[in-house]
C-alpha cells in the first residue's frame, strides 16, 4: 500500500492512502510520528471520495521524525570516487526535522554556499521501536521506504572533518513522493537513479548498498533506540556533482528527479534563497 | 534566577523555580519546548509551597530538545591533546534527546563499549527563535545555561571518521542540575572542572573556549533554525580519559561531578547496563 502526507486546503497536516490517481485522506491520522504502527496504518478508515494527487501540496513523508540517519559512502562506486576506503562500518551523520521538504517543493538554495550537490538515496522510514535489534528482525521493524535527495553543501561539509553543518540546512532535503509499505517491494534490489534537468547523473541498484537495510537496523539501534518516524538515509551511488570533472552544482531553476523502482520520482525545483 | 527540570510524585513532568534550595513548581509550565520564552518563566507564577531540592528527582534541563550541536575540538588543551590542528570552523555533530539523562540519574555504561570517557561542558539553551543570527544579535537568543557531561565511546567515535555513533548512547549524556538565566553569569569567564571519583581530571575556563557562545549561535544559525529548547555543548577541555597515559575509562560506580562556576555541579554514577 501507498501513503502520502500532505497539507489540506485548511492548511492542516493530513495524511492519505493512495489508489490510483488519489489520495484518500485517513481519518485520524494527521501524520507519521512516535504513534505509528504499520497496522495502524492499514487499517485506518480512510474517506472514499479522495482528492487528485496533482492537486494536493505534499509534505516530507515524515515531516517531523524524531531522528534522520544519513549513511555516507554505502556505494562501492561513490566510495571510489571519493578516494577514500571502503567503510568497515557505516559512515552515519545527521540532518534535522527543520532540513526536510515535501515532493515539489522548492530546495532552498542558500546564498552562503557555492557547492550545493544532489545525491539520490533509498529512505527507510522506522514503524516500530526498538533497541539493540538483531538483523534477523529487523524488516519488523520497518514502516515503509521512500525517496530522499541528500542535498550536500559541500563548501560546508568539508569546513571540518564532521559534516553537519553540510548536510542539515533547513528546506534543502527533499522525502517523499510517498510511502510503500515493505508488502510491495524488496529493498536490496531496487534501480535508483537521478536526473538533472532531464539529464542522468546517477544510476545504480540498492544491490550495490555496502551495508544494507537490516545491518543499518542493527547498526544504529545498537547505541539509541529506533522509533516511529524515524528514518535512515541509505546513501547514494557514484556520480555526484563535486566529484565530476568539471564539477556540477545546482542552480536556480534546476530541476532534479530521483527515482527508483517501485516508489516513483521524487521531482524538485532549486529557487535561490533570498541574500541574507 | 534559576529553574530545574523534574518528575514530579505522579510521575509527570514538572517545571519549578529554584529558591534556596526548594524548587517552587511553575503553573502550566511542564518544561522547556519550543513555546517557550524567558520572559515566560519569569513571569509565570509559582507555587508558594515549594518542595526541597534533594526530595526530587532531576530530569534533563531540557526533556526533549529538537536538536542537540555538539562542538568538538574547542578548548586549546584538548586540541593539543588530540594532535589535531586548531579548527577555523566549529568542528560539529549532534547528540538525541533519548542521549539525556538528569542531574543524580544513572549514566548507563553499555556492554558494547571498553571506552566510555567522561567530558565536562558548558551548555547554552536556546530561547528565542532565530536564522542567521548575527554574532552581535546572539545572547538576545538565550534562554539561559547549564552543564553536561558529554561522554563520549571512544571506540566507537572513533569506528569511522564521522563521531554521531560514539556520541548519542541513549541514556549517557547528563544535562543539568539547573537552568540558569543569563542575568546571573557571563558565560565568557566560567571556571569549569571535572573530578572521577573525587580527583581532579579537568579544569579550566570558558575564556578559553576557541568559539564562543556567540560565535557557535551565529555558526549554526546560518544553516538551521535555532529554536527554544535546542541545546549548544560548547566543548571540553584537556583532560579527557582517552588522552591520558595511561588511559582512563568510566566504570560501573564511578561518580563524576562536573562543576561550573555560577552554575552548580553536575553528578551522576556510573551503572552497567545488562549485557544485551
Amino acid at each position: 500500500m501507498r501513503f502520502i502526507a500532505y497539507r489540506d486546503d485548511d492548511g492542516a497536516e493530513a495524511f492519505g492512502r493512495v489508489e490510483g490517481s488519489r489520495a484518500h485522506r485517513l481519518r485520524g491520522v494527521a501524520g507519521i510520528d512516535r504513534a505509528t504502527s504499520l497496522a495502524g496504518l492499514l487499517d485506518a478508515p480512510a474517506d472514499t471520495a479522495g482528492t487528485e494527487l496533482d492537486e494536493l501540496t505534499p509534505l516530507p513523508v515524515v515531516t517531523r521524525p524524531g531522528k534522520i540517519f544519513c549513511v555516507g559512502l554505502n556505494y562501492r562506486s561513490h566510495v571510489d570516487e571519493t578516494g577514500r576506503d571502503l567503510p568497515e562500518y557505516p559512515v552515519l551523520f545527521t540532518k534535522f526535522a527543520s532540513s526536510l521538504v515535501g515532493h515539489g517543493a522548492d530546495i532552498a538554495l542558500p546564498p552562503e554556499s557555492a557547492q550545493v550537490d544532489y545525491e539520490a538515496e533509498l529512505a527507510v522510514v522506522i514503524g516500530r521501536r526498538g533497541r539493540r535489534i538483531a538483523r534477523a528482525d529487523a524488516y519488523d521493524h520497518v514502516l515503509g521506504y521512500t525517496i530522499c535527495n541528500d542535498v550536500t553543501m559541500r563548501d560546508y561539509q568539508y569546513k571540518t572533518h564532521q559534516w553537519v553543518q553540510g548536510k542539515a540546512w533547513d528546506g534543502s532535503t527533499p522525502l517523499g513522493p510517498v510511502l510503500v509499505t515493505p508488502d510491495e517491494l524488496d529493498p536490496s534490489k531496487l534501480a535508483i537513479a537521478l536526473r538533472l534537468n532531464g539529464e542522468e547523473m546517477q544510476a545504480s541498484s540498492t544491490d550495490r548498498l555496502i551495508f544494507d537495510v537490516p545491518e543499518l537496523i542493527a547498526v544504529i539501534s545498537e547505541f539509541t533506540v529506533l522509533e516511529p518516524g524515524d528514518v535512515i538515509l541509505t546513501g547514494t551511488p557514484g556520480g555526484v556533482g563535486y566529484r565530476r570533472d568539471p564539477q556540477v552544482f545546482l542552480s536556480d531553476g534546476d530541476v532534479v528527479e530521483v527515482e527508483i523502482e517501485g516508489i516513483g520520482t521524487l521531482r524538485n525545483t532549486v529557487r535561490a534563497e533570498a541574500a541574507a
